[in-house]
């Protein structure tokens, strides 16, 4: 099996966007973006999996986690492109040791936070399946012309990152045992309010988040620019190694890059935004850590792990 | 597990649309509805899962068969409501089966319908998982207003269906011995044509496809609706007993309603309209065949099975 970059390069060459889809944007960023024939507004969709075994333990994950978490994915992909959520779509296919009482609260948790984020529950499928899975789309939307993209940042704009890195891989490794690594992995938070103040306050000249680990995502925004990257080692959270804050997936915190004379301030809300380092022109896709090459260490969904 | 029927009624009780949404229709219908501002028209989303041992076998669909299904159930779901489909979403959970072969004959298969039908794949997501399985978002459009639903048909409205039923399950029972009837199960043909046909010239009073048997789906129709239904034998495919014409799934045709006076000819393009019933006042759901109650026996995806 190939590398999941090559293999969904493979694809994107052999999936042609027709002029009547009125696609702005197809396969490689966060969301695709359609455009509505006179409207005001862009539309962002995103689509991501939510498998057991894979992305959630029915031995250490709440069905209200996994609900919560299912829905997070989406929102924070529309959260890296400045949008604002609108409506789900849930595709739920339920293995034979789902109880109705264990479905019922996947959707009590899912529900919690589509409710607080005024994201409507419009409509999905379900289905009987030997292993429980979910898939779950987000329709989101931006002013005409204004997501956040990946492919957008240009040569000396600097690079940013919210939060505190590692925290869902170090509660992966702690479990239970370091409670607030383990909320951090089992609830993440979309960050909503800053993808909209990124594109709307700030006007970040890129932006994605960061579900695989910084190093992989970090190259493929590199790689969507034509850029290279140097950076120095992001914030960690408390407890987590170098290595986690590095390579360590899902921490839905945001990467954004900025024009270098934009005033950035050091937080947003409760959350802190760090400046990692800067973009340049160079070898698409290469990265220094402190003036030594990074290997994209995060994780690949078709290899199934950390490379 | 409680039955599909109660268990989408649950969820949607639980599920509101906040007016932010713009949705006009939620969870319910072959499609929800999206209303973009200030725009000439409504946007339709579908999402289908097509798992592994449930709706396609290893052993005996080429991958191109399942990648052609895939995304036939969800344009199935943009005829039944009049739209045109614009592009698609599609995740794929990956098992360690299916080599890189198989998944590239499966996008073969899937991105040869979607080019007939001007659809582009938009994006998506990956992952590896034990089971095969993938879920397809498709979106399409119709002028604003004019959706086809299941739920505006009236009291003497005629019921026709479109083509023969039965040939989807009967490919299932007798396998490539009766190549006719197994390529209406493996390639079904979604109705767009018809679809727009239905909307546009014959304003249909109301609108579904048939994916999970005659006997329920009209059923589900009936209840939308709040009405009753007497009806006669539907026509068979060729070779198909009653039984399957009535309560086989898959058949993608199309159910529609029409006032009394409509003039409906007897096909559109080389597809058979065929009138058989008309819908009442009476206990919602309720179906007479021939005068004698009929049992909604059609496909139930949470209890897995002909009821």
């Amino acid at each position: 099996m190939p590398s999941e970059l090559s293999f969904i390069d493979r694809i994107r060459r052999r999936a042609t966007l027709p002029r009547s889809s009125r696609l702005i944007l197809g396969i490689g960023d966060d969301c695709a973006i359609f455009r509505p024939p006179a409207s005001p507004i862009d539309l962002l969709f995103t689509t991501d999996l939510l498998i057991e075994g894979t992305h959630f333990l029915r031995s250490t994950h709440t069905p209200e986690d996994a609900g919560w978490k299912a829905l997070a994915r989406g929102l924070s992909d529309i959260a890296a492109m400045g949008g604002d959520p609108r409506f789900c779509l849930l595709s739920l296919a339920i293995a034979p040791w789902q109880t109705d009482r264990w479905v019922d609260a996947f959707y009590r948790g899912l529900l919690r936070l589509a409710r607080r984020e005024s994201t409507a529950l419009a409509g999905g499928d379900l289905s009987r399946a030997p292993q429980a899975a979910c898939d779950i789309v987000v329709c989101g939307d931006v002013p005409h012309g204004a997501a956040l993209r990946r492919d957008t940042a240009r040569p000396g704009d600097l690079l940013y990152v919210s939060g505190a890195l590692g925290g869902s891989a170090l509660g992966l490794v702690k479990g239970k045992r370091d409670p607030h690594a383990w909320k951090r992995h089992t609830r993440p938070e979309p960050r909503l309010s800053l993808g909209r103040f990124l594109r709307h306050s700030l006007h970040a000249s890129a932006a994605m988040d960061l579900s695989d680990g910084l190093s992989l995502d970090l190259r493929r925004l590199c790689l969507a620019s034509g850029l290279a990257a140097d950076i120095t080692a992001p914030p960690r959270f408390p407890g987590a190694t170098l290595e986690l804050s590095l390579h360590g997936g899902e921490d839905y915190e945001l990467l954004f890059a900025v024009p270098p004379q934009t005033n950035v301030p050091a937080g947003h809300q409760s959350l802190l935004l760090t400046p990692i380092g800067v973009l340049r022109k160079g070898r698409p896709g290469h990265i220094r850590l402190d003036g030594k090459p990074l290997a994209a260490l995060g994780y690949d969904h078709l290899r199934g792990g950390f490379r």
